[in-house]
């Protein structure tokens, strides 16, 4: 096996030390001149002897954006890699790294997988003897139907029979190239994405690295762990948007969407569709798109102590009449994004699915999705998959169960060091109040975000535990940390929360 | 089965003429004022109302970015939806389209497809319960060494053993996504790209319509079909890349890289090593990538009568030493582009790969394939294909007979007609030389790309053939068409040929 990541991971798995250190070095390297002196007949490139910044090695890629993308996406990556080939395992290597910073869930992964890589030899033979060529880069007709299926059978439920179908679906190589579809063409380089935060850290590469969209924290503090210790987690409202708005114009940028997460990560917890609607209006007034991640949305495993998750697909008419907008404007500004790496746990299959109604999005993704398509045996499999309701049942139920027994288990490790946390009734993450503990750590009244580094170093030496700090979700204070908890097995959990207790006593 | 279609059919494959009409008037409006009006609390968005175009279908995408990924890649996709229905046949529709226009070889396409899903099955257990995470992004280390013993042991068998390894190769969705990565990492916005003329019509799209890179065509003339009829394709010169590149800085855009497609799409033919070397050492000496497309290296099927065809990745080292240069530097520049779609028949299956032995861009490669990954288990099963030496040996012969015999019928069928060619000794395409009967149809002495066009139509009305009209291929001079012959039986050729002369001789 290859060494996993999460969808944090997606930079470089070995990296060794030299390579960071020479990708480090290119990235703070002075600025690389456009101005080439002309050599040669016609010196039309960049040539190597001009270069500014005397390092020769930035010749290579001498151009921004070649530059950029050999930017890490994640702070956290040199040590994840130096994790990966000593992990824990209770009887084989107990002193080994337990790395909580991955978003994946690994509890049915395989389970699913097994499952889709049988179908494909299920595949009626008139359907594999037709889909060698080229198909509607949308995706196929076939899975876009069982995808609209899915969806209104599960978190769309309470949208329109007529307002979830095949039409509405488009299909990508994950749904992180849907995100950066999205962030192309519904902004121009330069202009800007407000996002509540703390947000999913990766957003950042995500609509920066190709895209050129810069993305805007809105942060958001309200309801954060109370007294006891486990709270629901803050929502998204229209004031932290529109501060957030006003600073992106404020610094030259223009506005163009809101990505909201929901059920949220790294919080953890679903936001109440009241909050939805409101951001939505707010949105809509301004002329933003609203772009709603529910990667989550069918990881709401503990729904009795969540509020009832809404999408943002079953809101939109009701924002629009609020926000004064006909029912078709409105649709041209609502999108919804999905996939299958978090709710069907396969992040290796490669498939993201974007809900709009706007025929224009769509059209223009019939476009640009040919730079992500998804194979044709992949998406009938899939579809066949999506299609046998009984087994999703099942699947779904045993996924809701294993992940409320991580969670707790996480919940209980937290416990055991005294860590207060939102209280995780969706997704794959408890995000956890390390400020007590950054003081102690850091002997300083306001810890800054390096004494958070010095922790999350030291948590990583020491505990050999790994968990995302608040920083890189763009957490407006120090102190805070990403828990994932279905990446590693229940008993990880229970040593993390050991080492995390010997860890905090000791300092 | 759904509408197929090939590279060239990746916009909109249902468009309907209303559709069509407005993705034009969307494309010729006036251009979408960036300075909006303030309205609302704070509109940080385009408002509908200060639209200066005054359509309100502009406000949906309201950026450039949006607006032009709307625009169809190819000229003649309109006339391909309206074949699709009504395709010919010998006996159940006699009078139906022959559609020639697609880049796709469905002569042995359903034969890979069956094989490929069954292997699926065969992934061994411990492989299945593992790939249900990320996975490096670069492409799993399996297939990536896979596809290096097969790249070394065909097209490549002149590359010393340790210059093809998996270090050396990277995995995307497709040909056409390492295309926009390529032109991505290599280029900025703004920046331009030489391609020897006439060339692959949809490089107009990938190198625009996202990575925002301008299309340089870089015409060549020489050796086009002589008395004979049949002759070898023209081949590109460092003269015409430097013309190209010359007019491309009086633009006001700098070039970055070269992209030779060899063998040629549209001319159907293996450029001689020599040609290649010579262009290579033009393009190193002016500090120019050099991206070699080499997606029909395997389809060499009529080699007795084609040049040997070297690829560039053998020839690079005696390159850089002409141009002076490093051997490690001269890897920086030089980058080959490989994929199932051509050479394996199935570009349904959107697996493409990049051959480098730049690890500058192989680093920045592995955080913007994120974007556009292939499935864990697409990967595995296309591995297991082709390590299985015999069963790709016994395909690609059948593939060379049967595209041999396809090139006969469709030389055959403009024979007929008395339209010369280019021989076609690889790839998918003959180039045919339509311009006595662009003269005849126009009654003009010196037609115009405007004749072109209607000769185009009216081949479509009157003939029901569809080819790709030469403009679309930036060739220089009216009266020039592609003709695909690997997407329609033999019978549909033949036919093709009698409809031509018909036309011919009634005009």
């Amino acid at each position: 096996m290859e060494p996993g990541r999460g969808r944090e991971g997606q930079v470089e798995p070995r990296l060794s030390p030299e390579d960071a250190a020479e990708a480090r070095k290119i990235l703070h390297a002075p600025e690389v001149s456009t101005d080439d002196t002309l050599v040669h007949d016609l010196c039309v490139g960049p040539c190597l002897n001009t270069m500014k910044c005397g390092e020769e090695v930035l010749a290579r890629l001498a151009n921004d954006r070649g530059l950029s993308a050999t930017q890490p996406a994640l702070t956290y990556l040199e040590q994840f890699l130096e994790a990966l080939p000593c992990l824990f395992h209770p009887v084989e290597n107990p002193s080994g790294f337990i790395p909580l910073v991955v978003a994946q869930n690994d509890l049915m992964g395989s389970v699913v997988i097994k499952e889709l890589v049988s179908r494909h030899a299920m595949i009626p033979d008139d359907v594999v003897s037709s889909i060698s060529g080229y198909d509607d880069f949308l995706g196929s007709s076939r899975l876009r139907t069982s995808l609209a299926a899915y969806l209104k059978s599960t978190f769309m439920r309470d949208v329109s029979e007529e307002d979830v179908t095949a039409d509405h679906i488009a299909i990508a190589a994950g749904a992180g190239a849907i995100i950066e579809n999205l962030a192309f063409l519904l902004a121009d380089a330069g202009d800007s994405a407000i996002l509540p935060a703390p947000y999913y850290p990766a957003f950042d590469n995500d609509l920066q690295v190709r895209a050129k969209v810069t993305p805007v924290p809105a942060p958001e503090l309200k309801n954060f762990p109370d007294a006891d210790g486990v709270s629901p987690a803050p929502v998204p409202t229209p004031a932290s948007l529109a501060a957030a708005a006003a600073d992106a114009v404020q610094k030259g940028t223009k506005p163009r969407m809101v990505i909201f997460t929901n059920p949220s990560n790294p919080l953890g917890d679903v936001v109440p569709a009241q909050n939805v609607q409101e951001c939505m209006v707010w949105a809509l007034r301004n002329k933003l798109h609203f772009v709603s991640d529910e990667v989550y949305a069918n990881s709401v495993f503990d729904a009795e102590n969540a509020p009832p998750f809404v999408s943002a697909a079953a809101l939109k008419d009701a924002a629009g009449r609020e926000a004064g907008m006909e029912p078709t404007e409105v649709d041209e500004y609502v999108h919804v994004v999905f996939g299958m790496s978090k709710d069907l746990c396969v992040s290796g299959l490669r498939v993201g699915c974007l809900y709009t109604k706007s025929q224009h999005v769509i059209s223009a993704l019939r476009n640009v999705s040919y730079f992500c398509g998804v194979p044709n045996p992949t998406q009938h499999a899939l579809a066949a998959l999506l299609d046998d309701t009984a087994w999703m049942k099942n699947f779904m139920e045993t996924n809701f169960k294993k992940l409320k027994e991580s969670r707790d288990a996480a919940s209980a490790a937290l416990a055991v060091a005294g860590i207060q946390h939102t209280r995780a009734t969706a997704g794959l993450f408890l995000y956890a109040d390390f400020t007590r503990v950054l003081k102690k750590h850091s002997r300083a009244d306001e810890p800054t975000f390096e004494h958070e580094r010095a922790l999350f170093e030291a948590l990583f030496k020491e505990a050999r535990v790994l968990v995302t700090p608040g920083r890189d979700c763009h957490h407006p204070t120090p102190g805070w940390f990403r828990v994932c908890f279905a990446a590693v097995g229940v008993k990880s959990l229970e040593e993390a929360g050991r080492r995390l207790k010997r860890f905090i006593d000791a300092i």
